[in-house]
């Protein structure tokens, strides 16, 4: 793959105006500032140009020119990416996907929906939801975030637990690929047996292998009802213990989320919450149930009740009211921003089978111990996701930037002994590319490389990430 | 890729024997006569040699040797398949892997189990059902057919339309390539964006890209109880209308089976089913309903029932016991078989977006009219997957031989034209390869080609399959 990248020269420049329209091309650096980072901590790379098509032949005739001229191109969803996989590394030209911003139909039918990569996710949600329907992939960034990054990331979000990652729900993909072909990856059907599945390997590639232009997504009925809980356990491994005996006990959750003490200090640091932690209380478990039968509904939380009390719980919150609901998803949803306004941090996204999660973060805390770095663990525990938030604290200077790669790869090596991998839902990006030699083998890797230069032979796209 | 195969000559025989033992290498034609077919239709290619390998490292040393002397392999599992998948059209070497029959374990904490491909899929349910857990992938065949040759064509089944395909319960596979190398595609967790997706890969692509040798799948809670209810309708519009309404209802089928009354015609005359096949009646829908909570599957019986009357329903069979299911699971089941059994037949297996189903229905109908065959059409309605089997009845021998495959292209071309592709659940294999090009172009084919490539360069495995 060609890493012999050209500059945009003023001609490329004249030809990328006469594409998208003069207004959509960016070269000022006030302009670009916005495409120079995205949620990844502190790191910035400006692009050279920016470009802001709208349709898929602007996106194809931009690639065709820049394949042939060896200019790199970073595509770019919303920018709330957490691994920098929408970083320009190598400069060059991001296509950014805002304009590709409508939803082109709901299919009420089929159960199916095409929606434009630059959606909102949120919006495209309350879109189906006014039809009855769900798109239940929702990423705690679902307000912000567009439906095309999730798909380039395999997003999962809370719910997956019970209804599964957008790998479940992406039916059909049209893609641009580098040399500026557009195809349709598969079909807009629920079941698809016809040669090797493009859909699904485009999902996670991370803009690596094409760019997406406009998306199929399955939907599925709304539920009517939903009960919230939020449960205290003395120790992590019985609040772990409890989310397997959960679904041993036949009850599927519509979301099973962990929060260690130290993210409930956080909050109740930084965000004033008023909340009785008591001193005894390591791990929390905030539970949610969803159907249409309320009966059931109050079943299931008698049902997890009993699961609770065999792993002595010592207190269970049960929300009656959507306000009591909402101030218990608020404890969660606030955890990430409360220690990320608040601290120099650094986020990994680890993933175990979920009975692991104990060791993981027992680990975790050990390892801190000894590189010297504090963490603020949460996630969704009934997918053995945990994201981890490393504190700086009181590590110095020297210590945060050059000693923390070593603690974080011993974070994914034990992740990995554990059965594990590197990114559950963030991608790996930029900043998580060093340590996949932790997981994966040069066969692997070989493997990988030959589908990018199927894909990629000039090695244009995203260049820099995943590996 | 290479075609220019070798046939085995004494010397790799004999490496082959020291490889997995003298017992378990094939070359008499008595014994090759089994794996020279599949129940595809009426096909016959005779390997040259069978190996039935026992562990990953024979698997290993088996593709090693016929990677470096250019020989054809073809894996095979139970022989079930319904496209040809498993016969050595280029003669080479069979590997049959039938004695990978061992369930390695079932992880009750983290909802798992690790199993060999070679293990019956119906047994597999079973050993998982008696820990209260479900494995709900259940292809008509579940009783014969392997779990490794469900991977190998993305296999799905009657309760695809609540629980999904194979493709959602595939965690992690250890596969081994072409060259001999031994992989773990992913990781043994729920969720996962660590590169490339090479287990969703591997899922429905035959054989082409490696053996897998173990299979990681996500397993589910076992529901309760079910309900099951067969109704009929005047028209193939209104049965599918109703299969759309009811999702719209909010209540998700675990079963939701469309059948011609063609079908229960030939379940009549040829199984002596006692049936009162009413004139007005043109189309049943078999709907099966399951849960923990009696009162909600009652409660969705009568909503299923409610949106059934707005589509004119003529009659609704409730069945009570389990003798009473077991009577009418029975009418589906039998269909293939019956018409399979007295007639000379192809089957065809297409997929659409669920609504469009009559239009498909009725095309085929059009389209058997003017080629002068019949076709017997049922299949999962709540997936748009519909099995058309095409009966040769009074069709002359040389217009079954000559014109059906214009026939069939022409039922192809009405499947892509509504949306939908030509394979659900069988695959493509040796028999849909031809029709591969009325959906897909140029530009996927090389996309094809290259991961082909990428995996397999020397084309040793299960030559002339897909493309």
């Amino acid at each position: 793959m060609g890493m012999d990248y050209q500059s945009i020269n003023p001609d490329l420049l004249r030809q990328f105006k006469s594409i998208v329209g003069e207004a959509y091309v960016l070269t000022e650096a006030d302009d670009l500032e916005k495409y120079s980072h995205d949620e990844t901590e502190d790191l910035v790379y400006y692009p050279q140009v920016v470009a802001k098509p709208q349709t898929t032949e602007q996106v194809a005739a931009l690639l065709k020119l820049c394949n042939e001229n060896h200019i790199p191109v970073t595509p770019r969803g919303a920018g709330t990416g957490l691994s920098g996989g929408a970083l320009p590394v190598n400069q060059g030209l991001v296509i950014a996907m805002e304009r590709f911003n409508k939803i082109i139909n709901i299919d009420e039918d089929n159960l199916q929906a095409t929606v434009e990569p630059g959606v909102i996710t949120e919006v495209f949600m309350d879109a189906v939801a006014e039809k009855g329907l769900l798109y239940p992939v929702d990423p705690a960034s679902k307000g912000s975030c567009f439906i095309g990054g999730n798909v380039s990331h395999g997003s999962g979000g809370p719910r997956v637990v019970k209804y599964g990652t957008i790998r479940e729900y992406v039916l059909n993909l049209q893609v641009v690929l580098a040399n500026g072909d557009v195809i349709w990856t598969g079909a807009n059907t629920l079941k698809y047996a016809s040669g090797y599945n493009l859909t699904q390997l485009m999902i996670g590639s991370e803009g690596t292998l094409g760019i997406v232009t406009a998306i199929v997504v399955k939907l599925i009925p709304q539920p009517k009802y939903t009960a919230l809980m939020l449960a205290s356990f003395e120790t992590n491994e019985l609040a772990c213990g409890a989310v397997s005996a959960i679904f041993k006990a036949g009850v599927i959750p519509s979301t099973l989320e962990f929060m260690e003490r130290k993210g409930i200090e956080w909050v109740i640091k930084f965000d004033g919450l008023a909340f009785d932690l008591k001193d005894n209380i390591q791990a929390f478990l905030l539970i949610e149930v969803d159907g249409n039968n309320q009966d059931v509904i109050l079943e299931n939380c008698e049902q997890i009740n009993t699961v609770l009390e065999t792993f002595e719980c010592k207190d269970v919150l049960f929300a009656d009211t959507t306000d009591q609901k909402e101030a218990l998803w608020k404890i969660r949803r606030t955890m990430p921003v409360s220690v990320k306004s608040n601290s120099v941090y650094k986020e990994e996204d680890t993933v175990v089978p979920r009975a692991a999660l104990p060791q993981l973060i027992k680990g975790i805390k050990e390892i801190g111990g000894r590189y010297g770095f504090e963490s603020v663990c949460y996630g969704h525990a009934g997918d053995g996701n945990l994201h981890v938030n490393i504190i700086k604290g009181d590590m110095s200077d020297a210590d945060w930037n050059t000693k923390l790669k070593d603690g974080i790869r011993e974070i994914f090596e034990l992740t990995v002994s554990l059965g594990g991998t590197l990114s559950g839902e963030h991608g790996i990006g930029l900043v998580q590319k060093d340590y996949m030699q932790i997981k994966y083998t040069d066969v692997h890797f070989a493997l990988w490389r030959g589908i990018k230069n199927t894909f990629d032979p000039n090695g244009i796209l995203n260049p820099g990430k995943i590996f």
